[in-house]
């Protein structure tokens, strides 16, 4: 029951050696989803060891290329390799276009088909869900339309607390009633709430990806509670008019969406590459928000499953 | 007086965590053109310390997305540094209709000209030039219009030699004359012929980059006696059916270009990732052509000056 993060790249416009463009992906359960594609993925997931074949969907958050310009080259070497499973890519208009445009004079015959879902960028919505999860947008505030994406896992189904199976003598339709949250009333008229013989067996998890936005306050209302946040901090607080005007947050704006959410734990990145200290960005963000950490690259951020009882 | 090819990636259609896509640099003279773009270049230029900004020119070869799918990124990045100059790209048609397209969504407002020159994959031709160096084409038979590259340095200007100065009392304009290559005739009718007055001060130097093509004898005629070749070898001998099918040379048809050419010294990649064992590789072409040399990423292959005298 892996809810597991792995940052592939966390650079913003202009990468370097060691900081690549934006993408990471999430294990859910051993399903993997690629959250934006920047230049070069394909190589840092042979890096990680995830076969792309097994990436389920993607999902961008802008059309900015260093955002989705490794998409095309990621697609190319999937059809080499012979994916046949669609694949699910969420983004903005017109993304599709776009791959079309693209597939049409690099691969025309590609084996598996694209299965494009348009992402509204002002909506807070459920675009995705399976079994364990669910995916929201978040509207975010760039200078394109932009959305950031959070991944929640579902609330887990009732499990049955044994003990009051021998108690109450309890049959198999009256567990399975119970199971559906339903109360049971005994043979002798004794209302038994459900809550007394039910609990659910863990907390649901989540993970909010805002990518490059401006300070929102809507965002934080949004991402409230989750585990992990990873939002942009491409600026230094000192640097916040140049953010505002390009479109993205400082550190301290990072951290007060973090800290107004409640979440878990703030992961910082997309640092401009006129910073040449990190850690003077963390400590930044770290006196308004305690638990930042750098979204460093090849890193795993695993959100551990809080089991009830 | 430097003359030396960088290899950035010379991996085939499917790369590896160590084996990028195709591109390489060419150093002429301090001026530097890029090679082929695969994805990840402008991370490569980085490694090798060399200025995207710096780059004059940049020859594509083909429009397939192992040798192109860089330049978008590398082309935003450059227009994020702020390049001015002017940037001339060789590649075949319709790349000016790609980059157009893609620059309306993703660089609209690049602070830089592309001067784009469409190449004839048909013919041999001198496409491009310098006070120092030429480029020709080379035509490939590939399964799409393909050209290789022959990097050509300039026949230098005569030299006077400096004993025959004193012996004949040779004035300004007989000195002048010479370098232009005339006989001279001295005041009591004696005959100088220029070669002895004069001598070339080196040999020029020329570079052969072939990029994806089947055996070509046509090939071999053209880079006639150039000093390095780089030339494709997918596949290996035993797979010599499936290069022909997918329009690619093996390492003994290489091998073979380079001996037939008498080269100095040939450079085979963009091996397919079916072969593990480069080195196998390697030894089959050696047989044929012993003065081969794996084209390895971050390697630097200096062309030496020959000085005359």
């Amino acid at each position: 029951m892996t809810f597991e993060v792995t940052i592939l790249g966390s650079s913003s416009a202009r990468p370097s050696i060691r900081k690549h463009h934006s993408a990471h992906t999430l294990n859910a359960y051993e399903q993997f989803y690629l959250i934006d594609c920047g230049e070069g993925t394909q190589v840092r997931l042979l890096e990680q060891g995830i076969n792309p074949l097994k990436l389920q969907a993607i999902f961008i958050s802008h059309l900015h290329g260093d955002h989705v310009f490794g998409l095309f080259p990621l697609i190319s070497t999937m059809g080499i390799m012979g994916r046949k499973t669609p694949l699910t890519l969420f983004a903005p208009a017109p993304l599709d276009e776009i791959l079309e445009y693209h597939c049409r004079y690099f691969d025309a015959r590609l084996p598996f088909e694209i299965l494009y879902r348009p992402v509204d960028t002002c909506r807070h919505a459920m675009i995705y869900e399976n079994k364990v999860m669910e995916v929201w947008t978040i509207p975010l505030r760039h200078r394109i339309p932009s959305a950031g994406y959070l991944f929640r896992e579902k609330v887990p189904p009732l499990n049955i607390r044994k003990e009051t199976i021998e108690k109450y003598g309890l049959g198999v339709a009256q567990i399975t009633a119970a199971k559906r949250g339903e109360d049971i009333v005994l043979g002798d008229g004794t209302l038994l709430v459900n809550n007394e013989l039910t609990y659910r067996p863990f907390v649901p998890r989540s993970y909010a990806y805002c990518s490059d936005t401006q300070y929102s306050a809507r965002v934080a209302k949004i991402v409230e509670g989750a585990d992990l946040l990873y939002h942009e901090a491409t600026f230094a607080d000192r640097d916040k008019a140049l953010a505002k005007e390009t479109g993205h947050s400082t550190t301290l704006q990072a951290a007060r969406v973090a800290s107004m959410a409640g979440v878990g734990k703030l992961l910082i990145g997309h640092f401009s590459s006129r910073y040449k200290d990190e850690q003077e960005l963390l400590n930044e963000a770290r006196t308004l928000f305690p638990d930042t950490w750098l979204a460093r690259e090849g890193e795993r951020y695993q959100i551990p499953l809080h089991r009830v009882e």
